[in-house]
């Protein structure tokens, strides 16, 4: 196999960075992106040092949800992720801007290093990824090229849901990828099944999100998208795997 | 370029379709597969010889909607779609099963093919296929391989969904493919947002499938998950596009 020159172009880039946590799903529309936004807010609030990349190729939202639209990362032996309240921002839609995103897996491989290997973070004390749904190209070269990458999955209550949210834990675990545990999100009712799945899979549950049917008034606003419940929610997700 | 002898195999097995049918999102979770086993369902009972195809390649779940998990395709001459209340049945969980799918573009192409090579359909007035999330492999490939593709595409009410809806919408039409228009679903209040956008993208606005909060209740019992409203709401779309 031919030595890939990016891959020790991408440890020098994140070799201070303590902690690289994945946020996956399998599924899509379960609250990824939105996930992925609110953990990096209530780190950072919590005095972390945190960037967020957002790698979701076919729906990048995070970059709505923060108010990052209008902002551009600065060129500067590499580009400097954008600044968001002091959380260091990167995003597919900087490379791709609002094109349709239509590429074979080698592009998306190639977008993908190139991303990793031009991002410039300062030392940080994690760095979440917003990952697409599926199981496809991105998974397997993040595996490939990203070394202590560490999960946490999530899921909305639903079987439909959970079943495919199921095929991604069972993968990772198969492969020995470590997985911090999963989180419920957009719970509506009381319901212990999505618990139940987390035993018989051998996966911490790490807590629940409301269903919250007026978050998306808050998009673009990110100093008030954390309310006090979830401020309580996520906090209570944090602990379990800080 | 190499003529791929599974082309012609693939236009003998589709001979006998009138109309095939692409339900495509980009985003996931806003209802593809509900949708697209109620279309089958509805077109069916309205006396049209329907089949669905579930490519959904990281999360089929239609085979759970219309409780077609224990039922398997008959070998002969090719496979024979799996029997529901009159709808032709095909899923790439039977090639799949349950277990993690992690593939490359490559075997991703090869999976599609072998499915259209191998599937027997009857004369069919319609094919449904319930299409991954994302503008990938599955999407390049169907339109490279399926002639006479058309697309129906859903979204929910949210702007970030729309977002992602949008770049798919712009990818067809710059491409030419024929868009029959856009189903608003999980609609949950009045609002006009994506009626706008339809004009605004020039894309046919079908009609909407209203928030039906307990329709996992009716998930694996076909005969009982069309009810009176959402027959009336289906009804609608389906006489704007036929």
């Amino acid at each position: 196999m031919i030595h890939d020159p990016r891959t020790s172009i991408i440890d020098k880039r994140l070799e201070n960075v303590k902690n690289i946590i994945a946020i996956g799903s399998g599924k899509g529309g379960v609250g990824k992106s939105t996930f992925s936004s609110l953990l990096s807010l209530f780190l950072n609030k919590k005095g972390y040092k945190v960037g967020l990349l957002d790698l979701d190729i076919y729906g990048p939202s995070t970059h709505l949800i923060l108010n990052a639209e209008d902002k551009t990362p600065q060129e500067e032996y590499g580009l400097k992720p954008v600044d968001i309240n002091g959380i260091e921002f990167m995003s597919i839609i900087y490379f791709t801007q609002n094109k349709p995103l239509i590429m074979r897996g080698k592009e998306l491989t190639d977008t993908i290093l190139e991303i990793f290997a031009i991002t410039r973070w300062n030392n940080l004390d994690y760095l979440i990824i917003d990952m697409p749904p599926g199981m496809g190209e991105v998974l397997l070269d993040l595996i490939k090229f990203i070394k202590n990458l560490q999960f946490i999955v999530i899921t909305n209550p639903t079987k439909i849901a959970m079943e495919t949210v199921e095929k991604l834990i069972r993968f990772l675990k198969e492969s020995n990828y470590p997985i911090l545990g999963l989180v419920e999100n957009m719970k509506n009712k009381d319901g212990t099944f999505v618990k139940e799945k987390c035993k018989e899979l051998n996966v911490k549950y790490l807590g629940h999100i409301s269903f919250y049917e007026d978050i998306e008034n808050y998009y673009g606003i990110p100093e008030k998208l954390i309310n006090q419940n979830l401020d309580k929610e996520i906090n209570q997700i944090v602990s379990n795997f800080t």
